[in-house]
């Protein structure tokens, strides 16, 4: 009876398991809805409700999508000799809005990590083996982030694929666009070096 | 179809729409859910929706509860005598976890703030004066917030309350216990010497 309300108080605790968010902001988020328009905390209850009953991932390449097959898999415009692999659903959005990539996505939804007990088989890895082999796919770009684990993957995923016959490419790693000298870390700046382009 | 989910979307911008959380916070707390094991999904969704249809406010103090009244005011062993005014229902609980006070409360669900446009008549003052006039209270003690808002309502209501005859006392200003001198602010300090205390 802490909050005066069992259902506040469950409410406080469903929202502190959140990442991100302790039991104070949890508190803040439960009372701020208590305040709320009916309607606005009705629509929030709905749309949890309907985001699990009706949102899932894509058979093909793991993105978010409420089909079977995600919008960019379907789309027959995209350029289907090329699969970009990311760690996560969010990174297709965040590649989706430089609008430099007209290829399809391919999300393993983790990296590998030994420590955490990330093997092979934890991760979306073995649809991308298939997914090479039967489409003849050839560039395969690996987009995990440049991590320990995002590097411990990608060579793990180029040696995998090494046998299929396709290219195996990486995001270029160097000084951040509109970044300057003086605000890069010492590993970032030896790694532009060391690949220094051309002019 | 920025997040190839409709669903999703919308549940991003209700989650926006929270105090706190910006568009990235929002993004990471939908995603997390779709990753969440499906009880822990419909658990939320049910929660939010009982909140609405369950829990509301204390008919006499303005307190959170599931009932008519709250645990508080229906607690008959709580001195009567004496009313503690706050701002907010979370006043209640922070007051309540010091275990020092036994009398009832009252939420204003506010300040009085001219600039915006909150007065007299916008938050549960006209209650407070009732019951102050029809329960022979002894003692209104004002725990409003320690700010320029807070100070201006406290005024008011004692000068509201002040032919009922009743006492109105306000919570001690002065240094935080287990504070420092050296981090204390001069407006704190000269309020602390001001109202210096006798050993």
């Amino acid at each position: 009876m802490e909050y005066g309300s069992e259902t506040l108080a469950s409410l406080v605790k469903q929202f502190a398991r959140m990442p991100g968010v302790g039991l104070k902001t949890a508190q803040r988020l439960a009372l701020y809805l208590l305040r709320s328009k009916p309607e606005d905390v009705e629509r929030l209850g709905t749309l949890v409700l309907e985001l699990k009953d009706k949102v899932g991932f894509c058979q093909v390449c793991g993105s978010i999508t409420e089909d079977e097959k995600c919008a960019i898999c379907k789309d027959t415009s995209r350029n289907t000799e090329t699969i970009c692999v990311v760690e996560q659903p969010q990174d297709v959005l965040v590649l989706e809005k430089t609008g430099e990539y007209r290829g399809l996505y391919h999300v393993l939804h983790g990296v590998l990590s030994p420590i955490d007990g990330v093997g092979p088989d934890n991760i979306n890895l073995a649809a991308l083996e298939e997914r090479v082999r039967k489409d003849k796919v050839k560039e395969v770009i690996i987009a995990t982030n440049p991590s320990v684990e995002g590097d411990t993957t990608a060579l793990y995923i180029a040696k995998a694929l090494e046998s299929g016959g396709c290219t195996v490419t990486r995001l270029a790693r160097g000084l951040p666009v509109g970044g300057s000298l003086e605000f890069a870390d010492e590993v970032t700046l030896a790694r532009a070096i060391e690949r220094r382009e051309k002019l």
